[in-house]
């Protein structure tokens, strides 16, 4: 079971081509399917990575340009044929759940499962939250209004240390507080610091999708202290200008992005058609922030 | 330059898997090229077969079933987005214009060529024709409202023989009607028969296209007649129930209609996805309709 990994289902810009898909990833956290940006041919690549259908619960869009978006009325259809159960919240913005469920009428009718449209603010904020996951979206700097989506695994309780509990005699009933920080407080009254019986939690993780931007220090500062950061890398710094005329980055700029988040890992993608492969694209970036990788459609990197 | 060939897209019915993609094609006459349905993915096969964007003229939907129609908002988009002019006509159902247009109308903004959406009637008719070809409609029997497409050349002009035109010394002014089938009348008011002039024309060649659909009479009565049939065969025989069930057909009653129907060649396609190939399609209906193909994705075939 991936505990909480990372599937890059396509990663080139404006259409598809023989070398690259649109935009679509998968965010496996313990096998819960949460996809981001859906364009034309992301049911097959889900085909191709042995995602099941039948995991997906959430589809979060970063913006309403086709290359993002027109996935979406065939997977929601095939999920339909394939006897899906259960929901799958679509969380886009409010002129795109307007066009899209028109669409999903016509052509899913009657599924056996439940699509449910849930409305993103330009301005961001929490979309998805649950006992271990936080899902934030925050404003990105395109030609359309666009947000990206940080996945942040909340904090986890601490280890207690078992020969302590043990020594100590602590009540099963106090173990829950102690992991979550609560020192214990002995029958005499004696105070045991927290550190004295645990040990510091495993680290919590986190995964920033950044897709389609232009290069804005507001991108650094909202994936601040972020794991791992996909960032949208479509030129070179040769064709910089065509970036900035198209709301788009280099890939250096999606480096300098991660390096000033402080991120451990940067992932770059949504390249254009313009070039023959992604050489350059990732010798400028590593050249800022050298624990750079370069998506490719397969592609899995594991957080945990 | 091919002068007709049909060029197979996708064959395999309901969704994409990784063997077979949701129905398309593409006529290929003389340079003009009039795509048969448009499943999710058709775009990134047209790149496959080099079928060139600037070509494609008209779009003719057989039915509104998603894998028939869902590759259309990523087409338009990307040919607006490959800088596509002129004009490209989408022939389908009123009710489906409704839909697609508003897809259109937000995913397509601004596109530098036209997108044109013509009615077709339930009952078929005449939706496309030009000084060599006849685009036909003509009801099929599916679950829902489905018209399968004939793509007929025009009569041809006869061959002249040149060395009699010389000896008469038939005036140029003549030749057209000649041509065309006239007699020709001396000065002197003496008639020679057109069959003195002239040998006959090249024949005129057509091809139907029968998806999706029940096995019917009326099919075959509507494409008599026609050279080449491809016909939907989503099932083999120990299938046939589940075929009906679902208003389909299988391998050998294609094959039936394409005996009755006295054509050339038979395609059979639209194959489910619970079989592994389709080798028991092909002997199904061989051992009908000998001169059956099995359609694939790459698959082309020359009328001329």
């Amino acid at each position: 079971m991936a505990r909480f990994r990372i599937n890059i289902l396509g990663c080139g810009s404006a259409t598809p081509s023989l070398r690259h898909q649109p935009s679509s990833q998968v965010v496996d956290f313990r096998d819960n399917l949460m996809m981001i940006d859906c364009g034309e041919g992301t049911q097959l690549a889900m085909r191709r990575m042995k995602l099941k259908f039948s995991r997906l619960s959430h589809i979060f869009i970063s913006h309403l340009h086709g290359d993002h978006v027109l996935g979406l009325p065939g997977l929601l259809s095939t999920l339909a044929l394939h006897g899906k159960t259960g929901r799958v919240t679509i969380h886009t913005f409010p002129e795109g759940i307007e066009v899209l469920q028109k669409v999903v009428d016509f052509f899913c009718r009657e599924p056996g499962y439940e699509i449910v449209f849930e409305p993103v603010s330009y301005d961001g904020g929490v979309v998805y939250e649950d006992d271990a996951l936080t899902v934030t979206a925050f404003p990105l700097y395109h030609r359309v209004p666009c947000v990206g989506y940080i996945f942040r695994e909340k904090a986890k309780p601490r280890h207690l240390i078992g020969d302590m509990v043990k020594f100590l005699e602590i009540p099963v009933s106090k173990l829950h507080g102690i992991k979550l920080g609560d020192d214990y407080v002995k029958p005499d009254g004696t105070v045991i610091p927290n550190d004295r019986i645990t040990t510091p939690p495993d680290p919590s993780v986190s995964y920033a999708y950044c897709s389609d931007t232009l290069y804005d220090p507001r991108v650094a500062k909202a994936v601040e202290g972020v794991d791992i950061i996909y960032h949208e890398a479509t030129y070179i710094d040769a064709d910089m200008q065509k970036a900035h005329d198209r709301g788009h980055a280099t890939a250096s700029e999606a480096a300098r992005v991660a390096l000033a988040a402080g991120a451990h890992r940067l992932i770059i993608g949504h390249y254009s058609k313009s070039y023959e492969n992604e050489d350059r694209h990732l010798a400028e970036a590593e050249a800022i922030f050298p624990n750079t990788i370069l998506a490719n459609e397969g592609l899995t990197v594991d957080l945990l």
